[in-house]
């Protein structure tokens, strides 16, 4: 059955951290494989810190051979400029999901809350709370954007994966599928 | 003398049509290369077009091998999210540009005018006949953002070759040198 795996890498990118994560689904079980953050200088210049962003997700990308890619999308921000220059932060990684033929897809903060913890509020706190229940961690990121961005591959996969269950109503997040199926989660 | 030759690709990328042009110097000589633009069809997914930026910038770099790469960045937009869906169009292009090992380079508009036609505020239609004089070409390109780009480029030859004369007052554009260089320009 190793075809039926699939990896997803979740990406949460920033012009000071870019948060990434990795879950392997196989047989319906879910997996971590690795999240993590790069940090950015930001005493260096932008375009240096472009590269190395797109060099990190080229990298992540070369060593796990994710097949989808997801990444948080705000679509609010404090000002034009720094929505510029996030853009060209998601950009740049996107390049690197391009080159390697992966399908890219983009949720908002909201969605990515919503989908994972049921609450479309949640703080960031919560989301990694969830994400140690569903991925069954102890560790606690350093930095919370590692959480974050394995939230964007956990909603990306409870998006294309909808589970169906017969006689229950739709699953709406994985709060409500945890809930109805505690027998099948371990 | 062949070393001595630079060329410079100018982009002014966009998420509805993304204009390029390229510049060669030689021994202080100018000469247009190449300008045109690649136009993106707004019914398309917004990564697929990501895609064709990145595809485009890459293979005009494959052709042309630029050692240079000059980018056009507004510092005003209209709001957040057309500079969000901007950026990423930079992104894109910039991450063609920096896997060829290309410096990379920003100039804002105002001083791009300001370079090429010595008035920051002029207008796309002054910028193209200013062009058409430096680089003796008559054809008018159908989207001015192809003169755009190629302005650039331009722009960024100007800031890094400053002409500089002596016994005259420090040359701030184009225009300048012109005036005060007629024998020089052929």
């Amino acid at each position: 059955m190793q075809n039926t795996s699939k990896i997803i890498l979740g990406i949460d990118p920033g012009t000071v951290v870019m948060g990434f994560g990795l879950i392997k689904i196989s047989n319906k079980q879910i997996e971590l494989i690795e999240m993590g953050v790069l940090r950015l200088n930001t005493k260096e210049d932008g375009f240096a810190r472009l590269e190395k962003i797109h060099h990190k997700v080229r990298e992540i990308i070369k060593k796990y051979k994710p097949d989808s890619f997801a990444i948080e999308a705000p679509f609010f921000g404090k000002n034009v400029q720094s929505m510029l220059k996030l853009g060209r932060a998601q950009g740049v990684a996107i390049a690197a999901a391009i080159q390697s033929g992966l399908d890219v897809t983009e949720y908002s903060p909201k969605k990515i809350k919503q989908s994972v913890t049921g609450n479309g509020n949640a703080n960031k706190e919560q989301v990694m709370k969830m994400l140690q229940q569903i991925l069954q961690f102890k560790e606690r990121p350093v930095l919370l954007d590692a959480s974050d961005a394995l939230a964007v591959a956990l909603c990306h996969h409870l998006q294309i994966n909808q589970p169906a269950i017969a006689g229950t109503t739709k699953i709406k997040n994985w709060k409500d599928f945890v809930a109805q199926n505690t027998h099948r989660i371990k």
